[in-house]
């Protein structure tokens, strides 16, 4: 059997993600320029990065500094960066009718962590249909919301911009202090929250979810088990953690249900999404040391967040139980993980976290701001997350390239960067029964 | 063949450690009351765990606030402690000329990561003579360096002290300030980088160097060369990184060749003996940083030292760049590193890193210092390090209690410590060709 890894998917990935940065820093640049509101071309091949890598960092305020055709082409670069390149090219190809070759679907199934190209383009149609009509019913209750402050059509813009931003993990909003004024505002805060975890938890569960329901088989795969396991783990022991260290700090005077709100959300925010509805900087340093953690352990794979992926944390502790319980072969949901994809994970979470290190050691040379600022503002590029502690915009233009690398490597993934780069040898596929499924 | 794990060998260092701590701690509190210099017995256990865990960090000054008598037994601590409990008390046995039993010396072979029995005797009494005669040898320069700022007694006093200290990777020092006023004292300097980088190695690397330069054979065992390799690397990288970071800061007014001391000293010293020559908190943000790396790192195993242990390093590196390369296995000094180590390096690495944010996540919530402050600590107390940003004195009750548990956990090796707890099975040993050695 040929494998779709002989076709080398991941330069497709390196340069398509490539293309459209450079396409995107073009274009803001140049509406810039003509309609006399012209910015920076760093400035715009940083928002140009951090819009396709679905971030959310940004050095100007794009709610002042753009102009609305700006603006529209920022959400579109985010669409685009959201649903991944590649996906979006292949949609692009079946929208006109095109007959998609072996290889695509071959390229398009190995991004979305699929084995054989088998129901790629249906799962490729499910794609945008579950994407479309999530923003779509989302921005029902998202405009009613806006709509308490703001008039009918910019309350119908903010419910369309903040529903794409967040079912995109971009985190992008038009208001310079984020979701701050909307946090007691539940018809806001609930729907952004349910986008941010279905678009985080990938495409292929959250379509094995739906079967699931459809053919009552109450018992998802295990890919898919881990994915929602580990995901829920995650929000939980967050949103307890944050309630309890915020409950008299940044959220003191709230009342008892917008605090568990609030909590939820900056639980579920950092992985990674990137909004946020209680100031950064007011938070304790218990929240912000946490917040790096969730920021490092970002989305599921074949999702529109960042991170090293929770399927990496999963394979990482199951690893990490066996060997401490003297355990033959490292167990997750019943199946064995083989010895493959656990130096997959290993070399997931190494590569990206030196990655942030040696950013941060070349971050502390050009920028003169404390260490714990860029230490959290590496973390929140890497993982396309787009938290901030308020640094953004006095970097360095050094800083700024540098945050610029972390973005794209953090949405293209550093191990697929590195494939691109030094993988000369596809190593035969075992074909032992195991668990599969994608890392990173 | 039966293996030694079915010993158990990881609840005698558990409980070794733990006895050892409380006898120390025990006998600093009643010689403070004996002597009128009474201490609380907090501050006695963190000294005393401090001591046998080899780290260094103080919330005392133990030139000042302890009675001669004290801290001779604080240099004993530290001499069992920086042997290993299991070291000492088989030696101990071996002078009262006991018989030694098999067990007894699979116990200690295991803990020196010798797989067999064989030789582990002969290896003991070599232990003893290297440490001995290299603290000893290393006494004499060491001495004429204090005798240029020292009367004779004094001089001769803390020669021994130091030399010791260094040896151990204990980094207790007498002066209140570290060898900040040796900086420029070569005779001072030089001997303890050579003591700090010896018994770092490890005593196996050790003994198979001298081996090597006896019989004339140039070339170290795998084990050696990974070892050999990696402090190598580890210490020309840092050293540059120090020199040129601190070139115009820290070390700004200073000549040439103390410079270049200097930087080399601070890149041997965070693995982990934790003496320093410059005052740490006026290092840069970069050297801080890359600091916490090396403390991270620390020394190898079998060694004085503490840390994630250069073996795991090369063993981490080795499994990543296997992976992005696309090898079927991993390699590492032309042999292939099997599955079973790289989870265990895996998990050493993990469980270690895991310990020490849970620890600055509890010190978030009871000091009221800066986090960059307490994540410096943390790092350095599980590392068993001991240089500080200046805060140990200044910690809570349940700070300090935190920071023993982590240096225990350190020393102890908190993979080790967590068998002790959750080992059940012993897995079957395979018997294929391979690189063999200690992680963590
Ligand atoms: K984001
Ligand atoms: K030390």
């Amino acid at each position: 059997m040929r494998s779709y890894s002989s076709f080398r998917p991941e330069l497709w990935l390196v340069f398509g993600f490539l293309s459209l940065i450079a396409a995107g820093a073009l274009a803001l640049w140049s509406i810039g320029i003509l309609k006399s509101m012209p910015i920076d071309f760093l400035d715009a091949l940083f928002t140009s990065t951090s819009a396709v890598c679905v971030t959310g960092l940004s050095t100007i305020d794009i709610g002042r500094d753009l102009p609305t055709a700006s603006q529209v082409v920022l959400l579109m670069l985010i669409q685009i960066g959201g649903l991944g390149v590649m996906t979006a090219t292949t949609a692009f190809a079946v929208v006109l009718g095109a007959r998609i070759s072996i290889k695509g679907r071959l390229i398009w199934a190995g991004s979305m962590g699929l084995d054989t190209p088998q129901g790629a383009v249906k799962l490729l149609i499910r794609v945008f249909v579950i994407s479309l009509f999530a923003e779509a019913l989302m921005s029902v209750p998202l405009f009613l919301g806006f709509l308490q402050t703001e008039p009918v059509g910019r309350a119908a813009y903010m419910a369309v911009f903040h529903s794409i931003s967040a079912f995109c993990n971009a985190g992008f909003s038009p208001y310079s202090n984020s979701l701050v004024d909307f946090s007691s505002n539940f018809l806001v805060m609930i729907p952004i929250t349910l986008l941010i975890v279905v678009g985080g938890m990938g495409f292929p569960v959250v379509d094995d979810v739906i079967m699931c329901v459809k053919l009552r088989r109450w018992r998802p795969s295990p890919y898919s088990r881990v994915v929602l396991k580990s995901t829920f783990w995650l929000i939980v022991l967050g949103s307890l953690l944050l309630f309890l260290s915020e409950f008299n700090g940044a959220m003191r005077g709230m009342p008892f249900s917008e605090k568990v709100m609030n909590a939820v959300f900056h639980s579920v925010t950092p992985r990674t999404a990137g909004f946020n509805s209680l100031p950064m900087t007011s938070l304790s340093g218990l929240s912000l040391v946490f917040t790096v953690f969730l920021m490092w352990v970002g989305a599921s794979p074949s999702s529109t967040g960042g991170g090293v992926k929770t399927t990496t944390l999963a394979v990482l502790w199951a690893s990490c139980v066996s060997e401490v319980r003297g355990l033959g072969e490292v167990r997750l949901e019943g199946r064995s993980v083989d010895s493959r994809l656990q130096r997959k994970a290993l070399t997931v979470s190494m590569l990206y976290t030196l990655a942030i290190f040696i950013a941060v050691c070349l971050l502390t040379v050009f920028e003169p701001l404390p260490t714990s600022t860029l230490i959290f503002e590496a973390f929140s590029a890497m993982g396309t997350v787009g938290l901030s502690l308020g640094i953004t915009s006095k970097l360095t233009p050094e800083g700024k390239l540098i945050l610029i690398l972390l973005m794209y490597w953090g949405r293209v993934g550093i191990v697929t960067f590195m494939y691109s780069l030094f993988r000369r040898h596809v190593p035969g596929r075992v074909l032992l029964p195991g668990i599969n499924m994608p890392i990173g």
